[in-house]
């Protein structure tokens, strides 16, 4: 782990732990360098989840997790000095009153000077069909993106922790490939960034089954904090992660992929039964989410190292190696598989447009 | 809660705490007092439920459980001295090898010395399509009958013991009504135990919706093996129903239902948490289970007061009272309603045949 160093002492962060103190102290000035910049960062899905805070506002989890990213799924941003703030998503322009604009400015305006306008361009490389959460990799760009922009020279684990400011899990997607994210232990956070293992694994295949585009019935913050609020059985989730987690790091040391499935797996569905026994409970599945999970048993059953994992949300992502390729396909015609260390079988181009 | 006297020490039970022991110290006498007996014991349906032995052949829970009986629907049983064992179940003959034979008459070895030959009419009034486990009422039944053809005048305690280690659940099988089964701390079980909570709640209704004939993927007594040994979360089970039982008992006293649904509910949902964490997971769930959860889940949102309970397996019950039943029957067409403290709702005749 790098060490960083803070200009403020963890004791005045946690009288106080708010994230613009966290920006001011990352960042060595406020003067764009260029007109414009622009950054690609991946979408990415924990093996080991990230589920509930120990600090909400600095979005500080309460265990560490392990994620791989999507090769060229994620965000495209381009960031351009400009008279006023606009974003466009997917070319489509964003209404100052919508969520996503006010989401990503309140964002912006940690890191800029009062009359700094910016107008955004963000491509987002991940389906909308795909059900995948594209707000870590937005998150994660917007970092890279104001880092070249402003030619702030940050390192890998400063943007990881400015990403993180944004959405918890961006903190992952400023890597690509195999990626840890440290819970930290200090009240100013500044010991919980990710990095990157380091690992590559070629043969490993993530498995997109979208299965409803209906929205949410909860979001994922809320979902966390009614879960640490309402579930007795999340009590036992941190030792599930302290189990889980070296685990499936070392699976991908040693590339054993059914350990890695296997305990990846088992990950997830108890993160989702700690929802399952909130209250209200939180069921994201949707019959058709069980169905899929019953079919992945199956074909297990039949020899097949396939595991699944999910997360807030109805859609199921399968987990496999390059040799299962034909027997998954048959199984879920509909599958859309991503190759995170090979681009050629990523399904958009390399200009990161999605198509 | 009755002291029973044990006429071994419970160190002697630990060194070797079987289930002929426990029957040896129990029974007067094993002499036949009348040709033949009758009764019937109800099944029931635990609103905090049992999961997990802390005795395997004693059948010694790890925690407390609280179930309603369902009035008529049960097991009616006659046993009549005869020259060799014979099963009726339902009218139907079963063969010795079969897994009912086996189970039941294995049981039955006892209670009685080698020599005395039973015929056993064994009649469910539980439709076979309804997903209820019928072996709490047939060992509670059982007991009940064997108890009335020797005369022992056991009390209802030691019934529930000799239920208990027949079937865990079939302990508070012997009452109708309320039910609290006591976990007990001897390692002998002589305090593990069902008494009535002597409250009649007329109003109660169990809704019984039968989504799935299939068999089970995996029996409830593995099911809790399993869980116990390979699922992180039930480390908090006992907290689960530590919290529950209290709240559940006092809002029957109270007549509270929506703080007995409510709890009721998530203590079942939690109890298929522990067991979605499992490795592999066990997932009673079916699509069609799913699809009634949420259903349940938006007729609450309406207003209705209707909780859900499920057991191990994928059929749904849910809990309502009286004045819900139009709109229960509105949503759920199929639903079987049964009324536990009223008999002239319950759908089968008072002879106690099934119709």
């Amino acid at each position: 782990m790098t060490h960083i160093p803070s200009k403020q002492t963890p004791k005045e962060y946690a009288l106080n732990p708010n994230p613009q103190r966290i920006v001011d102290d990352l960042l060595p000035h406020r003067v764009p360098a260029h007109e414009s910049a622009s950054a690609f960062a991946p979408a990415n899905i924990a093996l080991c989840k990230y589920w509930g805070k120990r600090n909400e506002p600095l979005k500080l989890p309460l265990t560490g997790s392990l994620s791989v990213s999507l090769g060229d799924l994620g965000t495209r941003m381009t960031l351009r000095v400009s008279d006023q703030d606009r974003l466009h998503i997917n070319q489509i322009e964003q209404p100052p009153e919508s969520k996503a604009f006010s989401r990503l400015f309140s964002f912006i305006d940690l890191f800029r000077k009062p009359g700094t306008c910016l107008a955004i361009e963000s491509i987002n490389t991940i389906p909308m069909s795909a059900g995948l959460a594209s707000s870590a990799s937005a998150f994660a760009a917007t970092v890279h993106t104001l880092n070249a922009l402003y030619d702030w020279k940050l390192n890998d684990s400063q943007r990881s922790i400015l990403s993180r400011i944004g959405s918890g899990s961006a903190s992952r997607s400023v890597y690509h490939g195999f990626v840890e994210w440290f819970p930290g232990e200090q009240d100013n956070g500044m010991d919980s960034y990710a990095e990157s293992l380091n690992v590559r694994w070629p043969e490993i295949r993530v498995g997109i089954l979208t299965l409803s585009n209906a929205e949410k019935p909860i979001g994922s913050s809320e979902g966390m904090k009614r879960t640490l609020e309402t579930s007795v059985l999340y009590r036992s989730w941190p030792d599930q992660v302290k189990q889980d987690l070296p685990v499936i790091r070392e699976a991908i040391y040693q590339k054993d992929f059914p350990l890695l499935g296997k305990t990846a797996e088992q990950n997830a569905m108890s993160m989702h039964a700690t929802m399952i026994a909130a209250w209200p409970p939180i069921l994201y599945w949707r019959p058709e989410s069980l169905e899929t999970l019953h079919k992945v048993h199956r074909l297990r059953e039949k020899g097949v190292d396939v595991f699944a994992t999910m997360d807030a949300g109805p859609n199921v992502k399968i987990l496999f190696t390059e040799e299962s390729t034909a027997v998954v396909k048959e199984a879920f015609p509909d599958v859309r598989i991503v190759a995170p260390f090979s681009d050629s079988e990523s399904y958009c181009n390399r200009s990161g447009i999605p198509f």
